[in-house]
């Protein structure tokens, strides 16, 4: 017949089996290519994992866990039970320790010598002690949230875990558990203050227009930007040693262009500070302290030219806990 | 010259009328579509005002106001009382009355009589009593909002106030008080319940997957969205006369790929049903209404071919209100 005819011809032969050799390549070259497909990471685009980086030393997904930054200055015995307390929090990758303790040895050896831990301490030794030493872009930070705490301040577990997971909800702004506002007068000068003070505006209610940071979590690219604000803001807090949290919020205000925080209401959470042996009781008890986040306001509207804050009366509560709280009275 | 002599041919000259009326005629056209093109509603594409429509009569933005939907049967006194309150909350555009008392005129006179009122209020006679009338693309209907309410449910003022002031943040989901949710089991066959359910998974508290429609905000296009459903879908809301509110989940979970509803903890919200002189209770109260609503969610799980409600457990309320209501105890 024509075809086998056709095959017999010594070039033909030659063809078929350079024919024959080329589609084993390509098929060899399929199978590696699909298996390699399905080793690479899936890559998925939808909000939450916008900022998702890879955790090669733990292999963890950023946007699912946090990592811990806790600023202390003369109140160890705080500090460790805090950290004692903090260190088991599911979630959670690695504790931050922004030692400011200048001329006092960080407590590495005692801590290691009470391990093992569930997860990475570091103690960062400062060269001077100012309040934002704690919004540094720390190189030891992996992930894309931050859990920020004041070193007397302890907030219960399932706070955190129901925190952390609007957080991921919400990933762009603060989510945390202390909300403050500011108020304008006629004069067009600000004030600061809380729950005391009473929102702008006709309907019932409050408002607030900050959360502060020191009991919250947010994004990590937010220390990137803050290293990037004007040097005047970086000298108001280094003045006032306080306003890193107000400036924080204007910040992200000002980045997102609507509320920089959302208020999560807290079922548990102390603050420690009559509880220390340090003597030491907190910035805010100095006399100047409330009235300098007053000034403060003010100064950030003019180095910035606008009031970026923007009120908010959202309060989130975690659905049936503590149990049935939802239940009409 | 050449030019003259070939315009006096009476076939150019012929050929040269077609050619200036064809040109007339397609400046006319030009300039008519050009006039349809300036009256016809504007098309924004930016998420918020994706659904703006002019409205002419009022000259508000339809994200600033809502449309009240009360689908009504045989509890006149009921929604005569509720029609007197909800006709003055604020943002208010107008009330759809589902009138689905079939051979009963709707009281529109009376209605009228008791006039002036605060805004128009539609009496839609229905021509046959089914659940999904309430469900229908009312063409009175102008806001991108509405407010569903049953016709034996109050809802405080402040409470719709905030409410939609929630909903304005979210306008993809239902914003609404009354949260349930769907709980599976080792069989694989969905339950449907409330609080006294156990939500799956570790972790304290509870999660709800559902916010009824009966007492919620919902974007207008969720409507358009329910009338393009399978027709499988509308039979067994006509079969049981209940469920509406479970397809209306499903599907805008389905549509958004996350948790169709926020839940919004009312702080006075009261069921009426007990006030009626009708003798009529409701059909939540027939003997089959909760085993029904389990059917319908394995219905819908096997008409879509999966089960698309995700759960949540936010639970949003007003910060300050009631007083304090932030304050820790």
């Amino acid at each position: 017949m024509r075809c086998c005819h056709i095959c017999k011809l010594p070039g033909r032969v030659m063809g078929i089996r350079v024919l024959r050799f080329s589609l084993v390549v390509i098929l060899v070259l399929l199978l590696v290519a699909g298996a390699l497909t399905a080793l690479l990471p899936s890559v998925k685009e939808d909000k939450m994992l916008m900022l998702r980086r890879e955790i090669k030393s733990q292999g963890k997904s950023t946007m699912d866990s946090f990592t811990l930054i806790m600023q202390t200055y003369n109140r160890t015995d705080l500090l460790l039970k805090l950290l004692n307390h903090y260190q088991a929090v599911p979630n959670l990758h690695k504790v931050i320790v922004v030692w400011n303790n200048i001329g006092e040895k960080a407590p590495d050896e005692l801590w290691n010598s009470l391990g093992p831990h569930p997860i990475p301490v570091i103690f960062k030794q400062q060269t001077a002690n100012r309040m934002r030493n704690r919004l540094q872009v720390f190189p030891e930070l992996e992930t894309s949230a931050v859990l920020m705490v004041d070193d007397d301040t302890l907030i219960s577990t399932p706070d955190l875990v129901f925190a952390f997971s609007v957080w991921q909800q919400f990933p762009d702004q603060i989510v945390g558990f202390v909300p403050r506002k500011h108020v304008s007068t006629s004069s067009g000068i600000y004030s600061y203050g809380g729950f005391e003070m009473q929102a702008p505006g006709s309907g019932n209610g409050d408002q607030y227009s900050m959360v502060l940071i020191g009991a919250s979590f947010f994004n990590s690219k937010y220390l990137e930007f803050f290293q990037r604000q004007p040097a005047a803001v970086h000298a108001l807090i280094d003045d006032t040693q306080n306003c890193d949290d107000i400036a924080m919020n204007f910040i992200i205000a000002k980045h997102i262009g609507k509320t920089s925080g959302i208020f999560v209401k807290p079922v548990n959470m102390d603050n420690l500070e009559k509880e220390t042996n340090s003597g030491y009781s907190g910035m805010w008890h100095r006399a100047e302290h409330a009235l300098q986040r007053s000034y403060c306001i003010n100064k950030l509207v003019n180095i910035y030219g606008s009031m970026p804050l923007k009120y908010s009366n959202i309060m989130i509560s975690q659905f049936g806990f503590p149990y049935a709280n939802y239940k009409r009275k």
